[in-house]
């Protein structure tokens, strides 16, 4: 494998939604790409430089947050160099001539899940079970011969695996995407870089969280995202993760986070990087 | 059921954490209490009063939120009248006679794979299958004979369908919490209430979050707790579930909530009770 070092990680199997984020951000093609068993994994190859980048979730516009990546940015030393947001469509897919009435379990992630709950309301006797990626469900259900069984994953997993698409487009609501952030193991800050992401913990003072959002608010600087995530070993405190306007090429921005080392406990920067979301 | 109207809702099966945080809670006893299958139908029951009272899961010291019971909150006209934390201890349970070595799958709910993920990750062959309770889980394992099984779940749930204990206590760490809010459909506010807690939007001004804290900093209202939830049809918008020091019943109260409903697009109280972490 020694031309990895020039490959894009991502978690899951082909046709996961990691790999068309990744196809998408880098406009290259899927023998460019590497994937990982895990998200844990994607942050381990970047930060030991066995893959030039890493592609992971980080939040659902209807399912919300993708936690454990939270948790990962604080653990790995690496910097996020960019974000893009992907429509997400979900598929109930099963073998060729099973009907809908027929299904007994459906598989897909927690989140492919959470995002077709008001679907999978209708159809109270189907059993959801969680699997630990929405394509690698449609391979699953494949590999095993489940004639009961269904997936709900991309309609490009579908025809990867040479299923049918029972029925199209089940998630709760049209206005499905997932932010996807771009990981590297360098610090260098894109050129057109406008949004930064930090995470911070705060003094026990419960007034302090209104003060660190005032070191941004005095300088006109606006939040375009806050996230709470425990802080472990110290019940009801937390880490704030928070994405703000502006790179840390700017003066302004390191104004606001000096401001903030004035009184935060612990501070992070986790990268600049073009907004990806507008 | 027709002394249900009395009784208390919790999700899952008996020795269940929600059955030990309404025993604490209530002081009372197992006959006292009803077990649901969801955390949607603990709501319903309330609601409809068909019990008097629900106990559901809100947030755990190491995992974080239990997000499905912030949108539960907001779905249902409820009241939270109360809260308590229950320190979880894990345990690895299985059949007598069987050794850790021979376990290949571990069932729990996500919450407790992910409060005992370091003893999981020092045992990567054994696979993490989700499970929709924790005390459920063990009952699982031991109504489908699965000696190559084992379970995550409380040493009361290990007594109950007389299981082995293989390991105690392989919670992450030991500041193990869970924080569990009563419900109930009267909007009485009790007594001794020192907390509030409530959710709202705000218009997509990025100062607005920094506006929205300060309606408490300027009155001298300790915050405990921010939480966002994605708004549905609104990509990268939010609900946030905001914790307050003080009661309803308090004029410095509703002149902060007044003021906050002066810009919030949308705004709901609740409901104030005693602080149950102190």
């Amino acid at each position: 494998m020694e031309n990895n070092k020039s490959l894009i990680a991502y978690q899951g199997v082909q046709g996961a939604f990691g790999e068309l984020a990744a196809l998408k951000f880098f406009k290259c093609k899927p023998e460019n790409l590497f994937a990982c068993d895990s998200f844990e994994n994607v942050f381990k190859m970047v930060a030991d430089k066995e893959v030039k980048n890493g592609v992971v979730p980080i939040e659902n516009s209807l399912a919300g947050s993708i936690y454990k990546n939270f948790d990962l940015l604080m653990k790995y030393d690496l910097r996020i160099c960019g974000e893009i947001q992907l429509r997400i469509s979900h598929n109930l897919i099963a073998f060729q001539g099973v009907k809908t009435n027929q299904i007994k379990k459906v598989y897909s992630h927690i989140q492919g899940l959470n995002q077709c709950e008001m679907f999978l309301d209708k159809h109270p006797k189907i059993e959801r079970l969680p699997y630990f990626n929405t394509a690698g469900s449609v391979k699953h259900i494949k590999e095993n011969d489940l004639k009961d069984s269904a997936a709900i994953a991309s309609k490009e997993a579908a025809a990867l695996y040479d299923m049918k698409i029972l029925k199209r487009n089940i998630e709760d609501n049209p206005q499905n995407f997932t932010r996807f952030l771009i990981l590297s193991a360098s610090s260098d800050i894109p050129a057109n870089a406008d949004k930064t992401s930090i995470v911070f913990s705060l003094p026990e003072d419960p007034g302090s969280l209104f003060k660190s959002l005032s070191v941004f608010a005095l300088r006109d600087i606006g939040i375009s995202k806050i996230e709470s995530r425990p802080l472990h070993g110290s019940p009801w405190q937390y880490y704030f993760y928070l994405d703000f306007e502006g790179s840390m090429t700017k003066k302004k921005s390191w104004n606001a986070i000096n401001h903030l080392k004035e009184f935060a406990k612990y501070l992070k920067i986790l990268g600049s990087y073009p907004d990806g979301l507008k």
